[in-house]
């Protein structure tokens, strides 16, 4: 009975795998902010360093990963592969249920895949800092981790519910070196208009996302890092699927069911990417594929397919995609990192395309889920993350039930130790379970600007 | 440039390494509190199961460890060692630095290395609850973790001092089922009697230790547990040790100077034991082991080698150890964890004997030390794991002067995680380093009862 299945060093993936060469169509192109025309590379400039650029668009299948990104990331790479016996024997199902485990990490997240290598292309291209936002604090305090080593300046704007429930995160980016600042904030206009509305506002990732990219737009010295949703991100988190590929050739299988949370896609794309990959190119044809989402911000299963801006202010390109409209703002549910009204153009395209799916829980059932899982694993998890546990219970119940052996795989991606106030709620009996009422998502939805 | 030398499950030790065994003398035993008379098994029985008192005295140099103990470690171990090539590179020292990284364990520190046997033992016995005490948490944790494994219920007594600074401890003991108190409590006689004394005493690990004996005690399902201290807590940690050699042996390589920070001195002893065998008996008879105190709180350095109650009231054995005498309580600093007037009484043994040594450190300067390794390795420690971290960085320093390439192990014992509230006191310039007087030390230790 082996408990983890681990990787040496030297089987750390060398390439990251890039879905876009595999895809049936390629993605519909981002869109000029203002003039609704394919954006180039020239148009991305002034926030991003070019080898990212160039990741965001290109369509080789393979794209190496630097030594020296390597060289940090094996700090905590291999992650290792769980099989969950504990939970198998608790819930009685004849499915193998496995976990992948990106908590090990120093910032307790798969953030760090791709700070990491964000953070070394900006240090190559001559910047000085970085300004991003963070919902929960897992992006931040990544990007704090990856900063710090490339010898970085950092400036994180934090979503505001989360950095009130969540001030430890906020002390971790400062032990790292980075500035964390409560989002909106009075620093940038796009933060200024927010509050001047509604200056008790939580706060939402689409308003963190304007005030980093006015920062970086605005400061000749500073680029902008997103920590999910574009193309490049969801590609440096592949080496978790990648992982996962080899570790279930070690054991002699492959996973039936592949699950991961979504809040922008990009964890979900990392475990996803490689197995959609042997799917659409016919090696495995029958893999579910599984996005799970929070019912109170429900982007792929009650979104529109639509060109829409991934910030409240309008300040980024359009983008080809889920969308639950760029002003809509979620409650203020503990699993902050999923609080986006958007989503990875690819997981969208994968999702509209048939290849992925999704799912959407409420806040109470998915930390029901996580205590099943802290109880018989150990592991207590990120909010998130939960969302994923909650789906992989419910498909190894079905098979309890259909007697189906399937072999069910997911990214426990991160860890709830900064998130304790949320388990606090929870046995508190305080969760709330929003019903966003559709007549609301569908006048967010009709606010999307209509493209041509 | 292998960063992390990692053993495969099957490479996880079979048995503890009892130290007992190769002591040039024997222990002193523990003498009854009331007769002054040496204890024996019946003695104990009341608060602890029969094979953990019999782990308590044996001088068998192996005990195995049972297969169901095995299966819960193998969630977690065998744990890495690292090389610290970032830390070394800053510190430009010709020195190797290792670190031993126990923070990997669902509850985050080496401490489920004894909680899982000790609640697996007394499961066998058919107890239904265990009572302990936890000073930062670390402990208390890692018992509601083990117990909840075991299916038995878990009451833990938590020094208050930090019970108010990491209240995300208790929520942790919470997600795992078990019952968290801030000590002194009304629950007990001895929390009431040290409530009538100072209502507003921050606690300490002496007075936890009475009332969860007291709890055991008068209650005829419910053992005790302690996360430190005794023999049989030590052994449990002797495959941190062993785990290192056999990492250290894949590389060719062995320590020179081998550091565990101390408190009661069970992770000290883990990583120490084996190597400290190894110099006993002649295999490696210049390794330099050092255990890192912290100065207020100065057990091994200022403390005398002599009888003393394990607690403040007097309720537990007496036993030979380092001790500032069992009403000593020292001031509130962070290190909660190392916060005790004792010490093992074979890590005091080994220490007098000058088989170890000891060393004494304020609490900013190890809080420097851990801004080091954070923005090095990456990794933040807890309060307690940073004096050894300070220790192993003045020794690489060290080093640098002489230009010996030592190299230098250290435990690295714990995250800190749930210690943020400390990082964040660092920063603000509020952390004291109480310089306790000599004069009060002395006193304490003139309260001590005389043992003919």
């Amino acid at each position: 009975m082996q408990t983890k299945i681990l990787l040496d060093e030297e089987q750390m993936p060398k390439r990251w795998y890039n879905v876009q060469a595999d895809l049936p169509t390629p993605l519909d192109p981002p869109l000029h902010p203002a003039t609704h025309k394919p954006v180039g590379p020239d148009d991305l400039k002034a926030i991003f360093p070019m080898e990212l650029i160039k990741q965001e668009v290109t369509t080789d299948r393979y794209i190496d990963i630097p030594g020296e990104v390597q060289d940090v990331l094996r700090l905590f790479r291999p992650t290792p592969l769980y099989r969950a016996f504990r939970l198998e024997k608790f819930l009685k199902t004849p499915a193998k249920i496995y976990y992948k485990w990106e908590g090990v990490s120093p910032a307790g997240s798969h953030k760090t895949n791709t700070s990491v290598p964000q953070a070394y292309y900006n240090m190559k291209a001559g910047m000085e800092r970085i300004a991003t936002e963070t919902g929960a604090g897992q992006w931040g305090s990544a990007l704090a981790f990856a900063t710090m080593l490339y010898d970085l300046e950092c400036t994180i704007y934090m979503v505001r519910s989360s950095y009130t429930q969540k001030p430890y995160r906020k002390s971790m980016m400062q032990v790292w070196g980075a500035e964390c600042i409560a989002s909106p904030s009075t620093k940038t206009k796009s933060g200024q208009m927010v509050l001047e509305k509604d200056p008790e506002t939580p706060g939402a990732l689409g308003i963190a996302i304007s005030e980093a990219v006015e920062d970086a737009a605005t400061h000749a010295n500073t680029n902008y890092a997103l920590g999910s949703v574009l193309n490049h991100v969801c590609l440096h988190q592949t080496i978790i699927g990648q992982e996962c590929r080899e570790q279930f050739a070690m054991v002699e299988d492959y996973p039936d069911v592949v699950i991961g949370c979504v809040g922008g896609g990009s964890n979900f794309a990392g475990i996803a990417f490689p197995f959609a990959g042997d799917k659409m190119t016919g090696k495995h044809k029958d893999t579910d594929i599984i996005g799970a989402e929070p019912a109170s911000c429900p982007t792929l299963t009650k979104g529109e397919f639509t060109y829409d801006f991934g910030d409240v202010a309008g300040l980024t390109p359009l983008l080809k995609m889920f969308t639950l409209g760029h002003d809509f703002v979620p409650p203020s549910i503990h699993a902050g990192g999923l609080r986006y009204h958007g989503d990875s153009p690819i997981v969208s395209r994968l999702v509209h395309d048939g290849v992925m799916r999704a799912v959407a829980y409420h806040q109470s059932e998915v930390f029901d889920a996580a205590q099943t899982f802290s109880r018989t694993e150990g592991i207590i998890v990120a909010p998130e993350t939960s969302h994923a546990v909650k789906c992989a219970i419910d498909e190894a119940r079905k098979c309890k039930k259909t007697g189906e052996e399937k072999t069910i795989l997911f990214n426990c991606s991160g860890h709830g130790n900064f998130d304790m106030s949320a388990y606090d709620a929870y046995y508190a009996g305080q969760l709330v379970d929003y019903e966003y009422p559709d007549e609301l998502i569908r006048e967010a939805i009709g606010r999307i600007p209509k493209i041509q």
